[in-house]
């Protein structure tokens, strides 16, 4: 019988309505240890958390986050409000010995995310950073194939994560919808909010990074503030690239941009082995493409295989062979890990600490930008 | 404020679940005029119906699917049950005054199907038949494209359903997984339950069937039946391929099959018109195909169109441009408009009677294989 | 040393410089027998014959094609005119004792091509039929697959030729460009022109058809003749597509037209058995995707094979891995085969036998669709 | 009337292969002013030589290039032995007054490169650097687009040229097959001969190069030597990343490598402007992806160019639409444009003085790379 669990979730924006739905999603799918109870939803305008409260099933609605993080009766405090305020109540939450789901980046910068990494191994609460890509089941099932040996020494690591919806110069920055862009709520431009999942799967899948050399750009210098309707100089990364040695003696190379004409969401991954090659990429994410050079050699070629099978990492739980899951998806994976995790009192990866390895190759990555150099990570 | 509206779904399987989840996901994407209250579960076995309950939500579980019909708190009657049972359960729901969504193929028979269509009509109750791939936001936008005259008079119309689940002797007839290679039960083979797909999005996307010239085949005569143990003549076709002329003049050409290796749920269509063309397949939902001859010659070529822009049908209830939705959306979608269409008292496509064309086809192709003959449609 | 083979070409049009380019490039790269000589090139209009021999290195020019079958150092007479003039010239060349090379399809119809057959039996001459298509090399790999028994037994075959040109109405019929419109020229439309080439790979790769049943359109009743300027019925087919049993008990599925908007010479074929498939199409003709169900189910996936490698059919003899070879290669290749079998007295496949089966087909399709009946070849 | 011009091709490997291709076809398909005239083929072997003349109709075969370079009659001499070659034959030819076609890259080093640059300009000579990829139609229609001004302005150029050819330890350096192993023979590994291609073709299409940070890496330490039969130090980059700003303000990001298993030679390029974007890759080399924002946003989508239609550079030469060339073709159309420009005494892009700039690139690469600092070109 699922235990009550039960959820304050902070931000209303796009990241608490993925959180909400893999909330209301999760026991219609998952045999879970708990059964997530929603008890607030907070945010800064009270009819806006009222509205999202009545469509998502919260209990009340809350403009404090003071207050969600003080009640006695919340068990998970969930943090999905822009980058700068994740330190703040992240360590409020921790001393309140709550368990807590946070959104990525972690922190502002590394030594943000190193107190609060402090701050919940302290409090030793359950803890999880919502790096939902690692959860697609076609980069689970990438993840395994690694472990599994089949790739061999590994010789190459490639990702980019490209978007267009920043080319023109009317997008404003700061606001609601376009906080991403201004640097004081996001901390850096593509970096932290893409780069940093491209990061976050290749350390899963490749290991540690050792050093980084790195450029960034930002095309367009200057944007009117949404809030305050003033022209202010453009303080974020518009793409930023980067270079790095792998621990494992890999090459890694690594792309992101808002500036690349015709790409939505176009997070890629390749990986080169010795005997075999992976490929995925998020528009298309519910397939992984493997080549193996031990196949037969007159039918050998790039494998396109449609990660729609019972046997394939969390599809047992859905649907049948050939019918294909979406993007949502990941994240009602990623809370059903935790909750199992957590149940079994074990740490449920990315755990801050794995997050603020993320955080301090990004810092390297836009410090290697600044001085041009390369750049150690840590 | 949206008005509840008390669902009796008869049918645990496959289809229970993916109209479960619609029931449950519909209000937290979309605004719609009712909020469905889940009434009660009904199946064959108790425990099971029980458990179901449990994880959907319902009210309560149920075995006679009579006494949810008999119910006067049930607003809307769900029938996701082997097609051998559609015909019973819809008339005594029509004639106690309920909506009613059936799932696909609506009957048996024309036959049958007549007389379901004769029992709703006379009772004026909403009405609505599952062919869901209609609301996959590409297949919707194809409609529109075609609405909007883009293509030009139809020349050709090409789909195909195909899989591969039944290759082996050792999968059984009859029972619960596998109730659709039982003809008794199902009523035929792929022609109900693959084509029956393909002729309703061609009669919706390209206007009626004069006639048609069919085959079938099975290829394994004889297999166990799962609940009897006893090996027995299979009576369903694996494999039907029909050629027809549509009204409009333009050829059509459709085929399905449980034999195709390498294909789990290969739904396909084409349609070439004069100045452009569009094709769809399942295994890539989220992506619509298009040519357009009237493009500037040195850049023409097919368009590979990632439906998930806020402009495109369905997609702004969703998330951002570039990410994904999958199979069982289409579910929500159906549910979305037949509840809209519901509240403001008009029919919605494809209704019980739309349903009847598509399975006089199915007749008519079923008819032709066996004589031999071009077929006339009704 | 290779043997001097002196080649009289009859026919300057696209086939007359498809086969002028094979006959100069095959020593270049294949260690044939023979060192095609190209003695005479002829076709109608002098000019145009001189150019053309100019252009490909013809020692002589020749507007009579009896003269060029009548020549005693004609070793090869090459037929690359239009349909209604193979017979003819075939007989005389076979009369003549000369080997013969013609292109396809080898007659207007099964009774021509039938006489056509006992002369070239007769006169005991070296003989093929161009259907060049068997000879790009993922065909011919595909062919290989098959024959060690790779797919197991066989349950589809479908393969389509779809093309885009003759849509508007404004393209006459009759002339050097278009005769393939004019039903006196071609003898049928897409059957003769189009599956024709489907047919002749389906033989080969599937063993042979019992039954067809069959549907032709002619969208466009009325074009003016190009040589004429009259406006005249059209004859052939535009579009057509047909039923099939194979002897093996797989269902065949075909489809021609010249008004599919998007495809300009688009043949596909797919086939599916117990283990494995295999699809190919023309418009990335140096790949086959190949689909193997005793992969490891993790791994499982439609493989695109890039035919360029040394151990691939005829690949050892061009470039190097990753580089493709194009269209006119199977030409080379076809030669290739065919000297080199002329070499040691053995027939070379497609002949003339082998492209009269071919015909039979086409006239049981064109039959069937005529008598909306099902039809039995031969 | 044709010219003659009398050609000594010096190199009888690959690309002494790919060049004689070229001299054979160009006039089957061009109309050129010259009819080139096999004169000599030279290589160290005589037999080898020979063999090679019999086959490609060379005149005769020499082993010492002097003698080429001497010879009165010849009026174009082709150098397509090893890098380290190259520039004592290409000065040797510009004194003797003759044109000059040479193989890629230009020299070892960009010192060289200027001595050949000064000879050649000095001599007043017609001469070219064979980056042949830049005449692949698909790319060639690139360069059309941008140059009309398309794509708008430039944000983004990344391209790579993966193959895995040498993942096996056991893969020797130097030798007749392997001198690109080889860093006396070869200059560099991966830079030189992959990343020069990438370079040449963005240099065209995207303008100069400012500065570059590179990483190159040796994967496997120690090969033995094909000749000398000794396990000697590998002194080339076996793979080579670098980021680089254009002088446009746009971003490149570049990386080959020959451990990318799966990718046999798979040369990418990938262009956004804030209008539109282009893709190409040489393993579908008759395709070119494009992605333009200004379509109607319903069907807006990369589109799929299948670059076979007349209008098409360099199409119109070969055969009809939908009929693919191959790889081989780029050097015709090399050859082709070489002849018309010498014809009227214009230069042919790229020149030596071009191609020198490409060399200055790849020796800044790898400056780079060896002192880990951003370092300007030239």
């Amino acid at each position: 019988m699922a235990k009550p669990l039960n959820i304050g979730l902070i931000g209303y924006g796009f990241m608490g309505r993925t959180h909400s739905n893999a909330y209301n999603r999760l026991t219609n799918f998952f045999d879970s240890p708990y059964q997530p109870v929603l008890k607030v939803i907070c945010g800064l305008e009270k009819d806006v958390a009222q509205a999202f409260a009545n469509r998502w099933g919260y209990e009340e609605a809350e403009t404090d986050w003071h207050k969600v993080v003080e009640r006695p009766d919340i068990d998970l405090v969930d943090i999905c409000v822009p980058n700068n305020m994740h330190a703040e109540i992240a360590i409020a939450a921790a001393k309140a010995g709550k368990a807590i789901l946070c959104e990525k980046p972690l922190a502002l910068n590394s030594a943000q995310a190193e107190e609060m990494v402090l701050a919940i191994e302290a409090a030793k609460v359950p803890n999880m950073v919502s790096f939902n890509y690692r959860r697609i089941p076609a980069v689970t099932l990438a993840k395994q194939l690694i472990d599994e040996g089949r790739l061999g020494k590994i010789f190459h690591y490639r990702s980019q994560f490209l978007q267009d919806w920043t080319i023109s110069a009317d997008v404003p920055q700061g606001g609601m919808a376009t906080w991403r862009l201004d640097v004081k709520a996001a901390g850096s431009g593509v970096t932290g909010d893409l780069l940093a999942h491209c990061i976050d799967t290749a350390l899963w899948l490749n290991g540690s990074i050792a050093d980084v050399s790195a450029m960034t750009e930002t095309f367009i210098k200057q944007r009117k503030h949404a809030e305050t309707g003033k022209v202010e100089e453009v303080g974020i990364d518009d793409a930023c690239a980067f270079m790095c040695h792998f621990a494992n003696g890999s090459l890694g190379l690594f792309e992101s941009t808002r500036y690349a004409r015709g790409h939505k969401a176009l997070y890629t991954l390749e990986i080169n082995g010795e005997h075999a090659s992976i490929r995925w990429d998020l528009h298309d994410l519910h397939r992984l493409e493997y080549f193996d050079h031990r196949d037969d050699s007159l039918v050998r070629g790039w494998r396109s295989v449609h990660v729609t099978d019972g046997d394939m990492p969390y599809m047992k739980k859905w649907w049948v062979p050939g019918l294909q899951i979406g993007y949502e998806h990941s994240f009602v994976h990623q809370l059903a890990d935790f909750l199992e995790a957590m149940d079994q009192g074990k740490p449920c990866s990315p755990t801050f600490r794995e997050a603020l390895e993320t955080q301090k190759i990004c810092d390297a990555v836009l410090d290697s930008a600044r001085s041009r150099q390369w750049t150690s990570v840590g």
